[in-house]
């Protein structure tokens, strides 16, 4: 009996499971990988200052090689709920769409990993290694009890995994445009510059830092990082805010402080950055202050045997050969990267977080396919 | 019978007249001018957002010419009150000095205009020609419903007046140090830089306005106004403030604004400020919003009659030369100037708006000796 993937994410979607809530979403999917046979693991997480997030690990089999599919159940909020034309939470098909928030980022590739795997296994049976899933409910939140911890718990209980495929959007516009094989680093500085106050009158008696943080943001900002390389984007410096909130007209202020962030590519690291800062800190001159917080360093993936797999599985079902991107936003992948090869793909990200997020149904049902055609490349098994 | 300066002096900061309060100052000081013979005339201006503010012109005589002494009875709030070492309405007299809040700025020189022209009139009798007091209570606050109304209302009655000496404290560190002969101009502008919204990870998407806003606040930072002129220091921009608000760092802000106020001489007038900042716009490029508040523009009251008369009298009474200064922030002479020549000079200003200000009791007597000079060299009379 196979699983469908579209009335699969339907009972996902209907958990309104926004981010650290899980609202029952992990215990949908547990309840059906525990009926094809997997072991679930239940995995909650706090620290002090955090929710406590609730996670899933199940694994089918105890051999190796294992593969295992990586995601989250958590969504980001509905945001303008006005807006939507349909319930966020209700999972309505129109027109062969379906609606809701975590259509697309990433309930339905989450349905669409177990169908697979039960369609692999109806055809197959059990492989010669195990499947695993890894899923998460702090992907979209700060990530900090999520897929981290989760590896950090496999680790110290032996648990390996050899080759993993994240579920995140990949595809901009039709299901085999694109796949990720590695994700630019982040890095989002805070620098203060600081001078001393005084009365705009008598500006000889001051030391205002404005000037000098204006002139060392506009150079920071104008000054290319490098021309990208062949698997990689240009790195990209991006001013988010700059603050002072001096509500006196009259007065000079004692410092100002702006906020980056960084994408950067494998030509640098955080340290390399902050070297680069610092150089153009020192050549403006006065007293700075630079905090360096470290979203995830850059990586890749190079074309190998996983690469291939999913690449060759794409275009097998789509008859589209996938641009092999390293573009976009960081995803758990940075964290998975540490343990085994890591890529990703999944469904047309279009709406992803936005007012009335959908996916076509086909595209749930394709996207299972593909899914169905890397675990039988995987384990050297026949195709559907 | 003289009028002790001092004393005058008490009785007015015993009256705690912080802006726009007027705590019975000016009727302090009306009953002592009534009873020298001036015909006193109270103006309460208000308008819609502001509150009402009691102002004082005090007149002796009908004839020409009409010196008139400028100055106002409001002073600015105590500030830290836990920091004054002594009750900043008491008036007490310690070790020589008088402490409180106006005895500097400008409390003392009012009550040396009154003492001074009481020394005139015993000595001289009445002159031929006026001498008036123009005492605005909305100095310190916004300066709507002070000195400019009182002047409005002046012409619109046929008030004229030939010459004014404005009492606030112009020498920074001791009697004779520095007279004021007109201010540089102040404007305050606030620009806003435009841009689109969107996501640090796709920068391609967005525009981000900081990099230009920072690009065109440092170009203005740079760049000399001028070289500044035989009686004006070089003119001066200052970013007060810069602000985003922007809490997400991982997007880029769809607009910033900035503040900075120039304080300019008589090279510039505010268009040919605003054109420069315009150039400069448009050499970086984009969309801006540009609003400039002008608080006063330059001006100059040329070495002449009234200037030689003022600086005369300082160094027949302290024996030094007056600097002929344009430094410093605005005053009321903004308005003056354009009725007649104005200059400043009073007390010593190092404590003025700080906590336990205070004078030199001594200072009062001096700066009361050389108002009644100027009198007695403005109408031909006998010094003292
Ligand atoms: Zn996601
Ligand atoms: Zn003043």
């Amino acid at each position: 009996m196979t699983i469908d993937p579209v009335a699969l994410t339907q009972d996902l979607i209907r958990c309104p499971s926004v981010t650290p809530a899980d609202a029952g979403a992990l215990g949908v999917l547990q309840r059906v990988l525990e009926q094809m046979g997997f072991t679930c693991t239940r995995l909650v997480f706090e620290e002090a200052g955090t929710d406590p997030v609730d996670n899933l690990y199940a694994r089918l089999g105890t051999g190796s090689p294992n593969f295992c599919f990586a995601g989250h159940t958590d969504v980001v909020p509905v945001g303008d709920a006005a807006a939507w034309t349909v319930d966020p939470f209700a999972a309505e098909i129109i027109n062969g769409k379906l609606y809701g928030r975590g259509t697309s980022d990433m309930k339905g590739a989450i349905a669409a990993f177990t169908s697979a795997v039960k369609s692999f296994l109806d055809r197959n049976g059990t492989p010669d290694g195990s499947i695993s899933l890894l899923i998460t409910g702090d992907e979209e939140g700060p990530s900090i009890n999520g897929t981290r911890k989760v590896l950090d718990w496999m680790q110290a209980n032996g648990e390996v995994i050899d080759a993993c495929l994240v579920g995140e959007p990949t595809n901009p516009r039709v299901m085999g445009d694109m796949m990720k094989i590695g994700r630019r680093g982040s890095v989002t500085a805070t620098l203060t510059a600081y001078g001393a106050q005084g009365h705009v009158a008598y500006p000889h008696l001051a030391d205002n830092p404005l000037p000098r943080l204006t002139k060392a943001l506009s150079m920071l900002a104008d000054s290319p990082l490098d021309e990208g390389t062949p698997h990689f984007q240009p790195s990209t410096l991006a001013i988010t805010t700059i603050d002072v909130g001096n509500p006196a007209s009259n007065v000079i202020p004692a410092k100002g402080t702006a906020k980056f962030n960084i994408r950067f590519n494998d030509l640098h690291t955080p340290k390399s950055l902050e070297a680069h800062i610092l150089d153009v800190l020192e050549e403006v001159g006065g007293t700075w202050d630079l905090k360096m917080a470290v979203s995830g360093e850059a990586f890749l993936t190079p074309p190998g045997a996983l690469v291939a797999t999913v690449a060759g599985a794409v275009t097998a079902v789509t008859g589209k050969t996938p641009e092999l991107s390293t573009s976009g936003g960081t995803s758990d992948a940075r964290f998975i990267k540490n343990f085994c090869p890591v890529v990703e793909f999944g469904l047309v990200g279009q709406t992803m977080h936005k007012v009335d997020e959908h996916v076509d149904v086909a595209d749930i049902r394709t996207l299972a396919a593909i899914y169905d055609r890397v675990l039988a490349d995987f384990f050297g098994k026949a195709a559907a």
